[in-house]
């Protein structure tokens, strides 16, 4: 036995690392000696931790599968049994007038009778080879305790999440009550980014699809949920992005979970290549698939090719990014990792979630954007960035005003993730009002560029003016402003100062959403935050970055720069849309002279904002 | 080296069944002499094995991090790089005109020359050791060919799903057009099981909702998108199944998967016991905890009795089980498994989404309805089956008719999910308009008993007309009607012969849905289903039968019966709605007497249809 052992230590680290004392520890821990004697009838937490273990739990579930082939001969059960089940019966609970009564639940768990069913011996007492029944152990894994002691981690790291209660107002748009009506502030961190939420033809088609169709569904697509919405908004999807086919799904959250877990499970020995920054939903999607997962540092081409070059040649894999990362803006490097994939044999999986609506002159995203002008001369071209993508994602909640989300690719492949995903097939489908609703959103967003021009000029005017205010925004080229403050009590402190001070609402964004020292605040315009809301919005930073004494650029530029605030002689990030795209050319001249930038830009703004609103009134 | 494989082979279960010429072809199909070259920069398929195993996984984690690191000093990476990465500028991709043109994107990329970073030299290159660069093997992955196996295997084994295109008219429910408008047929399998979705006092809530609040809620639970909507729903669920706190989801997919995933993996050596039918949700949801899982045969307590008795006293272990299975309409044994639970120590986890809005004086479902009385009575009483449950999850997207999941249970648990599940932290919440039509819908049916009442009297009128008929209803106590055809070519094409000469819908069910053999049509009344619909359906089965010459009951019962039918001298199968709860007491003269029971059924039902059509209309 030590021989083996040692044998065993050589090649294994699980038992290499573990103390001998620790190994018997986890051995003694439950009772082995009877578990033995009938043939592992109990399991020891080594058996437990060794069940994890792909190579010893097939192992041992080969050989409980044999003890549970025999118990069920013994227990002779029937094979209809299942259909036959008599329900136990109302009455038999209702008779006792005890329980009609509001009484404490625990004194009369304790009374209870441990249940015993009736007629064969149970298999716990033939272990016990003829021995008198013994009541359980009365220990017992303590839940409440367990519940407790995670929130108190919570608690204590500050990643406890208190709620605010917004109700984001059709009428008022950005503004919101509070859970009183009267209480009222401006929103400065949804993500309805271009308030499509309260687009008068979306709300018209809804309003329409709900009376004729009503409120739901009523089943899974495949049984009575499929209906004509749903074929018209996939198509729509698939459209817009001048892909084969579109599959949508109760959330982009499933529809990427859902769509990295089932290619990851099926291509054989699959590895999907993950950017450091992915989102939540990619990596719930690796880890579920059972695919080895490389992760690569964010952005870095030089890491990912590292990675790609270690892998074999013939073995499938996934590069899984996004175009915008949420949290800090920037922006992935799409061409090149379609180059990447090209060269070492690799799929793409591109994340357009925080894009779509946003960018491209159809709204289509990132990849749509890199190749602004072919796209804006219509037509379906090949070999652009987006063409060359294998599987986009997008959501319907976000840009689009909705709820939803979709993958668009090759019509194989779109039906490939149809007939195997889980989290799709097993699932209600979205409401026909719903559908109807998102892809009135996409096709208007599709025709008109002006919200998502009039957003970026919204943003510029925010960054520039914060930037010489000197409030530390982390440069990025999209549509996100993260203001750092680098403390996870006193990003919580800003927020809620600007919350029942201000009266502006911007989440603080703690860990685990971004690293421990890099809190913020994330700000994200729409074309409804108008000259009057952007100027309350710094004024109300500007106070608390006073009240708070919080770091400013200059402070972090002292510091030597963080995360790219206050680094010197840093690259200028450009945005990705130009001055050309935003029609600001004719205004150079403006610009440059006159009432300064800020005031230029101003007047072009003011001109947007009519035009928008025109256009969004003739519904 | 001999002896050492020897003696692995005695312990590693992998080893021992593979052959030493697998092995040698695992680990010789990669580059494996370069990576020993370089410590580990390729990986053999062996390798790539060896990483699921959380033994050797862990160890050669270690190993690749090392070498991750060391290739990172090489790189000489920038910390900041990632916020001041420059997007690839749209002018790059716009200005080359033959990108311009529809042309065929394979022609393009076979011109393609590999990417390769500026600057530095890759570790590719490194790994070669001044070796000239050689150009990546040819042989890739073929994508396209692995979705078209998966999809010719699905057409082979008659599992490729055909969605029907069915549009529910909410004003002439239960009918549907198809995907054109004149051609009308009558939904029979529905899952919208009341008629929520047509019901007008939750569309002139979601229409006030819409106008009030815009189309979506803009943002997660934590950034913007929580609201009123979401605080006076989630209150509503857990005062419908008396418990301290609820939990609202994209849909109860989500939240069966992402509540059984975050405690199976958090709670330490946790142990997961599931129903053999469960749901796909809790499949995936189990899996996705890696958590160690034990299947119980479906709703048998002697076997879930063994294996609890099997399991340490002190492990905590969840039982995860349903109320009414979809499929076949059983109901779970839930006071017995509540027993169980106590005895050993477990929680119970209780999926009643067949059954919310369906069973019990407050439509909470089965839990409700076993102390119907008690609850009847009301107040909050404690001790009853319902308040014995752990956890309770739900869906807003059948009988209540909207879409949305929710978990009730204690406070400490819901917040635990709350805080911890990646799959409802991350996502958008659900639209304002949509939680206002559900919470509406719960309270409408909390209020009153007609609906339920209503469909409980059409599923049992059904149910003796086809068992009159020897058409082979699956006996069941629930309100699901499951048509037993045995073979999946035969039930597709007796759905296919329903909708195209009969205007029925119903669509069929086949592996791996149920289990090869037992193919189905599953049949779901509502009160909706007046005497017209039901004799037309009756009438269209009959001739389906003839047509297709399918099994009648006595066939079954000629072969022994099989799966509930055609079981001879079984034990009767009694609706768990009992005629004093559906309020048939004082009808019971006219049941066994005047025009037969079908006739004295048939008044009953006119009388309650009306009641149900004044109660609707009041809106």
């Amino acid at each position: 036995m030590e021989a083996l052992l040692r044998q065993s230590r050589t090649m294994c680290p699980f038992l290499k690392k573990t103390s001998p004392a620790t190994l018997r520890l986890l051995s003694n821990s439950a009772n082995v000696q009877q578990a033995a004697a009938v043939g592992g009838g109990a399991m020891s937490n080594l058996q437990i931790i060794a069940r994890r273990c792909p190579v010893m739990g097939k192992a041992l579930s080969v050989q409980s599968g044999r003890n549970i082939a025999s118990s069920a001969m013994a227990g002779a059960f029937s094979g209809t049994r299942a259909y036959h089940t008599k329900p136990p019966r109302a009455k038999l609970h209702t008779t006792a007038p005890k329980e009609a009564q509001a009484v404490d639940v625990h004194s009369l768990r304790r009374e209870h009778v441990p249940f015993s069913p009736p007629g064969a011996k149970s298999t716990t007492q033939q272990h016990q080879h003829g021995m008198a029944p013994q009541p359980p152990n009365p220990v017992k894994f303590d839940y409440d305790a367990f519940y407790q002691n995670e929130l108190d981690k919570k608690h204590k790291d500050k990643s406890y999440r208190y709620f605010n209660n917004i109700n984001r107002l059709a009428q008022e748009f950005p503004r919101a009550h509070m859970s009183s009506a009267e209480e009222k502030v401006t929103v400065w961190c949804s993500n309805d980014y271009l308030g499509m939420g309260r687009n008068q033809h979306v709300l018209n088609k809804m309003h329409e699809t709900l009376d004729k169709y009503g409120s739901g569904a009523g089943g899974t697509r495949n049984i009575s949920g499929h209906n004509q919405h749903a074929v018209s908004l996939e198509a729509a999807c698939a459209k817009l992005h001048a892909k084969e086919a579109a599959l949508v799904f109760s959330s982009c959250y499933v529809a990427n979970d859902a769509t990295l877990a089932t290619l990851g499970s099926k291509f054989p020995d699959c590895v999907i290549l993950s950017d450091s920054m992915n989102h939540a939903s990619m990596i719930q999607g690796i880890r579920h698939s059972g695919a080895k997962k490389i992760v690569f540092k964010h952005n870095d081409m030089e890491d990912l090719e590292n990675k790609l070059a270690s892998l074999p040649q013939d073995a499938p894999k996934i590069i899984a990014f996004e175009s915008v990362y949420s949290m800090c803006g920037s922006i992935g490097p799409i061409e090149e990792i379609c180059d990447l994939a090209e060269k070492y044999g690799a799929i793409t999986f591109l994340d357009e979630v925080h894009a779509v609506g946003m960018y491209g002159p159809s709204g289509a995203g990132v990849a749509e954007h890199l190749d602004y002008d072919v796209y804006a001369n219509g037509g379906n071209p090949r070999g652009t960035v987006q063409d060359r993508i294998d599987i986009i994602t997008g959501t319907l909640g976000k840009a689009y005003g909705c709820v939803g989300g979709y993958i668009a690719g090759s019509a194989r492949m779109v039906d490939t993730i149809r007939s195997l995903a889980p989290g799709f097939i097993f699932t209600t489908s979205l409401p026909p009002a719903t559908m109807a609703g998102a892809e009135t959103a996409i096709k208007y967003q599709t025709a008109y560029q002006g919200d998502r021009r009039l957003q970026q000029l919204h943003t510029r005017a925010v960054k520039e003016t914060l930037n010489s205010m000197d409030i530390p925004v982390i440069p990025n080229p999209s549509h996100i402003i993260p203001v750092l403050v680098g403390n996870a009590e006193v990003a919580k402190k800003a927020s809620d100062l600007l919350l029942e001070k201000h009266q502006i609402y911007v989440q603080a964004i703690n860990y685990p959403t971004v690293p421990v020292g890099q809190e913020r605040l994330r700000i994200t315009p729409t074309p409804g935050h108008i000259k009057e809301y952007r100027d309350h919005l710094c004024q109300a930073l500007e106070s608390v970055w006073n009240e708070l004494v919080i770091k400013r650029t200059s402070d972090w530029a002292k510091e030597g720069g963080f995360i790219g605030v206050g680094v010197q002689n840093a690259e200028v990030v450009e945005p990705l849309w130009t001055d050309e795209q935003l029609g600001l050319k004719d205004f150079e001249q403006d610009l440059k002279a006159g009432q300064g930038a800020l005031g230029a830009l101003e007047n072009v703004l003011e001109r947007e904002r009519e035009a928008v609103q025109a256009v969004a009134a003739a519904a």
